[in-house]
C-alpha cells in the first residue's frame, strides 16, 4: 500500500506549528504534499513563490515531502494528485468545529478521501501565522515561533512595508 | 391556543438544511412565518425578491407557511406579527454560543417572545448558504445540498457574475 | 392543530430552573406533560409520589400542565401519549452535546417526534437538582433555588436522613 | 514505509460506528490492529472472547485487519506491536477534549507514537456501545446501529440476563 | 506586596458588563489600570478621549482605578506600568478559547505577567459593546445594558451619524 | 489592601500542575491558603495528613503559602478565613463549564467572594491527579508529572496496595 497525504494551508508564513505537523505527518504516510492555497482575495504578505521557497528550505531534510500549489476545491486537487488523505492540525475546540464542517463537506464531495486530524504539540498550540505577523508588527520577539529563515524573511518584508519615518 | 412562530434568516440562498427546519417547525406551530432579513450592508448574491420566490416555490406544499421580510430588530417584527416563538436551527457548539447570546438579548428586549432551538438533521449539519456558494463557485457539485430550483438559480446567477473568458 | 409536548426529567427535587421551563413551555403548546422518569437504579432522594405532589403543587395555576410518570424509552412514552414534541432545557455546552446525541438517537427511534430546546434563564442557569441537594446537605441556603414547598420537603427529608448526634 | 496502526476500544459490543472507522482506517495504513481493552473493573456485558469473535466476523473481508487484546498502558502495547499510530474516532466536542488530554499524556509517555483522529460519519455520530445497550434493554430497535451478528448476540445475552417472569 | 492589574479593552462604549468587572477587580488588587486600546484600523464610534471621559465618570467612586491608553503589545505596556496582572472577563466558551490562545502568547512574550480571568455576572453575560451599538441603531432599548451617561452619549453620537430625513 | 486567596482541591496527590498554580498565585495575593477538601465519600489514596505533608514540603520555599483543610461549603470556609478570592485552574473547555456553574453557585451563596481563574501552563495542561495515579498503577513513568517527593510517596503507597504475587 502506498499512501499519499496532503497537508493544505496558507503558510503565510510557515510557523514552527506547521513544521512540527509536517515532520510528524511525514512519518505516517509514504508521501506528503504540502499544498499552498492560492487565494487571491486574501492579500497575503508573502507571494506563492516566497512561501514555497521558505517551506522547501525548512523541509529540505525530509525525503518524502513535496511542496505544491492549489486553488479551487481541495478534494479535487487531492484526487488529481492521487492522494487518499488530507491532514489537518487541530488546536482548539473552535478549530475543531470548523474542521468537522469542512470534513463533512469534503466527504460529501469526494467520499474516498479521508481527513485525519493531528493534535498540535502543546508548545505550539497558540501559534498562528496571523498572530505571528501581528506580534512581529507590534515589535514583539517571534524567535521560538518561526524558524530563523522565516524570521529573516519577515524582517525584510515588513521593513519594506513600513514607511521610513 | 394559536401560536405563530418565526423562522428568521438570510436564505441567500435557501438550502436543504433550511427547508428541513421549515418543514419540521411547521408541524409544531399553527403558523410559521419564514422571515428574510434585509441587511443592505451584507451584499447578498440574491435579491430579496429572488429569495422570496425560491422559498415560496420550495414550501408551496406546506399550508401554514408564509414568507415575510424584516429589517431592524427581530423581536419587534415578531411582536408586530403577533408571534410568540422564534425558531433557530443549531448545528455546532459555536452556533449555539452565539445563539445563546442573541437569545439573552432578545429576551431582555421582549421577555414574552420565546426562542426555541431545533437541531439540524445529521445529513444537513454541515451545509450553510455561504459554503454552498463557495463550493459552487469552485466548480463543486451542490446537488444534494440545495433543491433543484435553487441549484438552477445559482447556475444562472453565478454564470452572469463571471466574465466570459 | 393541537400539539402535546412532554418535558421529561428526574425532578429530584424540582427546582426554580425546572419551573421556569415548565411555565415557558406551557405557553407554546396546547398541552404539556411533565414526565417523571422512574429509574430504580439511581436511588432518588424523593419517591415518585413525593415528586409528583411537589410538581402538582408548584404548577397548580397552569391550566394545561399535567404530571405523569414514565419508564423505558421516552419516545415510546411520547408516542403512547400522542405527543409530538419533547422539551429539553439547555444551560451549558456540555449539556448541549449530550442532548444532541440523545436527540439523534430519539430521532432514529421515532422520526416523527421532534425535540425542541429552550435556553435556561440566566438567573437559573447554574441550578441543578444535584447541586441543590449538595448545597443543602452542606448547610447552605437554598432559598432562591427552589420553591418554598420544595425547601420544606428537603428540610424534613434530609433531617430524617441524618443521624441525631 | 510500512506503518502499523492500532484502533483501541472496549467494543462491548462493536457498533456500526466502530466498523465504519475500522474500514476507513484500514485503507490508510499497512496493518490495522483492533485492540480490545481488558478492564476487569468495568464489568463488561461481553467477555473478551465474545468481543473478539464478533469483531473477527465483522471484519473478515478486510485483509489487513487483526484483532488483539491489551491491558496496561496503550502506548506500551503499541510499542511492543511496533505500531507508530493510534487511531481515535471523534464525534463531539467533549470526546475531543478528553482525547486531547489522553493524547498529550500518551505523547509524554511515548513521543514516537502519533495519535490520529478520524471524524465519525454523520449517520453514526450518535451511536455508542453504552447507548446501544441501554436502548436495547429498554426494548428499542437497534437494527441500523449494530451489525446483524451483534444484534443476535445482544439478544441472546440480554435474554439470559433477565429473570423469566 | 503591592500588585497593579490592567484591564484592557476597546470600551467603545463601556457597558454594565465592563463596569461590573472593573468594580470587582478593583477589590482584588492594589491598583487597577483600565487600559483603552488604540486601534486605528477598527474605526471606533467613540474617540479615545470620549471613551476615557465616560470611563472616568463611571468609575469616579472607585479610589484605586486609573484610566490609561495603550497601543502595541499589551504585555509591554503592562511591563512599563509595573503591572503583574492582566484581567480578562469571560462569558462564553468561544471567548475562552481565544483568551487562552492570547494568554499563551502573552506568557511566551512576558512570562512574569499573569492573566487572570473573571467570569461575567449572569445578568451581563450577553452584553457586548458591538451588540449594544447594533441594538441601539435598530431602535432597541439599551437602558439596563449601559450606564445612563453612556446611553446619553450614544444618543447624541448616533443622532449625528444618521442623516436627517 | 491585604488580600487572602484560597486554592482548594483534593491534591490526591499534588502534581506539577497544582504546584505551578500555587507558585503563580502566591505572587498575586498577600496570602495564599491551599485548602485540602476532606471528602470522606471519595476514598482517597492519601490521607489528609499525607497530603498536607507533601504540600508543605513542596511549597516550603514560598513564604506566603499556608496549607489548610476544609469540609462543607467552600465559600463558608473562605468567609471564616477572611479570604476574598478563590483560585481555580482551568485547562479544557469542559473544566471551564463546570467551573462556571460552581462559580455562579458560590456567588449566589457568598456574593463578596470572587473566583479568579488561572490558565494551566501548556506543559501541565494534561496532568490530573487521577490520570497520574492511573498511569502509575499501569507501570508508566510519572517523573515530570509530579515532584520527586510525591513520586516516592506514590511508590511506597501503591506497593503496599498491591498484593505480592
Amino acid at each position: 500500500m502506498s499512501v499519499t497525504a496532503i497537508y493544505p494551508g496558507s503558510f503565510d508564513p510557515p510557523t514552527h506549528g506547521h513544521l512540527d505537523l509536517i515532520r510528524r505527518s511525514s512519518r505516517l504516510f509514504d508521501k506528503l504534499v504540502v499544498a499552498i492555497l492560492r487565494n487571491d482575495a486574501k492579500q497575503p504578505l508573502f507571494s506563492m513563490d516566497e512561501r514555497r521557497v521558505m517551506l522547501e528550505e525548512c523541509t529540505r531534510d525530509i525525503a518524502n515531502v513535496e511542496i505544491g500549489y492549489f486553488q479551487g476545491l481541495l478534494v479535487e486537487y487531492a484526487a488529481r494528485r492521487g492522494a487518499r488523505v488530507l491532514i489537518r492540525g487541530i488546536r482548539a475546540v473552535s478549530d475543531y468545529e470548523y474542521e468537522l464542517q469542512m470534513t463533512s463537506m469534503n466527504r460529501h464531495l469526494q467520499p474516498d478521501i479521508e481527513t485525519v486530524f493531528l493534535m498540535a504539540s502543546e508548545q505550539y498550540s497558540f501559534i498562528s501565522s496571523r498572530l505571528v505577523k501581528d506580534v512581529f508588527r507590534l515589535g514583539g520577539d517571534i524567535s521560538g515561533l518561526v524558524p530563523p529563515t522565516v524570521e529573516a524573511e519577515l524582517k525584510s518584508k515588513i521593513t519594506q512595508e513600513l514607511p521610513k519615518s
